[in-house]
């Protein structure tokens, strides 16, 4: 049994400020994954960001906080708030999943290179064993610190190789179906 | 007062099968930092990688583990060990750092996106002011996840992109010394 992890999918992450995207079927792959999930009856975990900042697109006195009308939470899946990137610090999300057996996570959401990968990375370090479904994450174009710019494809493609065999499975949506037999 | 985090600096570091690196100047970089820090009598954390995978550089069953000798620790400074990248993961420094009060710490070592980055990482996420000291910090090229290989300089600018701002500030020794008035 995997627990879904779906990151930040609230309505605030499609603000134009955030700026060019890459992997535009990300959601469809996500509410896939969602299927998959609820079918099996498997835990699934919704991480919602509280931000601390009036700027962000998640600060909670805005629509932006809101989850996306398609990634409401149903009944019985856990909701968890941080209010950092990384969804186990200073969160119950590890001692859940230890609670429930659970020793495998599966991580989809955004975005692949913040939230996603420091996710990936503290789950990595616990112990637990992490996939990330690359194909149901998503980022942003960004400029690396000395001033290059790099697309979201590239920005998304090195966080992966960050990850992946060091803190997490790298895979996508079909390669994982298979992989686990879902 | 900030606390120094030394990150592996141990002969295994220097293995040829981790192939072409960066910042070749970044050794100098650190021992001046040590030294600043050595007159101030801040305090200094030394991290060494105690890796559970044989075929690692820093498996302790062989001289790649050891520390380097121009980085061995000094008498009153501390050696924590780490199994994984995060310096903080299992490990007492976060509980060490605060019950000596400090909050602000200076990372410096290697590798710039692999253990640097998940320290800085989850340092930020833990409330700590995190300075990643980039010109004593350097990395290796690598493939990124689709196959488009990645000079050591291009790994390292785009590891310090997702760190600046947001976990971290990165900044040079020269701009650290100068904005610090170490």
């Amino acid at each position: 049994m995997l627990a879904l992890i779906v990151i930040d999918q609230q309505k605030g992450i499609d603000h134009p400020k955030l700026g060019a995207r890459n992997n535009l079927g990300a959601e469809v792959e996500i509410l896939d994954m969602l299927s998959l999930w609820r079918k099996k009856s498997w835990p699934i975990f919704h991480i919602k960001q509280r931000s601390k900042q009036r700027e962000s697109v998640f600060w909670p006195e805005q629509e932006g906080f809101e989850f996306k009308e398609e990634f409401q939470p149903l009944e019985g899946e856990r909701v968890i708030e941080k209010s950092v990137p990384c969804a186990f610090t200073n969160s119950s999300l590890a001692s859940e999943l230890r609670n429930l057996g659970i020793n495998e996570i599966a991580i989809v959401g955004v975005a692949t290179n913040n939230s996603v990968e420091s996710t990936a990375r503290t789950g990595g370090n616990l112990g637990f064993t992490v996939y990330v479904i690359e194909s149901a994450c998503f980022t942003f174009a960004k400029s690396d610190y000395f001033g290059t710019d790099r697309s979201a494809d590239e920005v998304h493609a090195m966080s992966l190789a960050n990850l992946h065999g060091e803190y997490a499975t790298v895979i996508n949506c079909a390669q994982f179906v298979e992989k686990t037999d879902i």
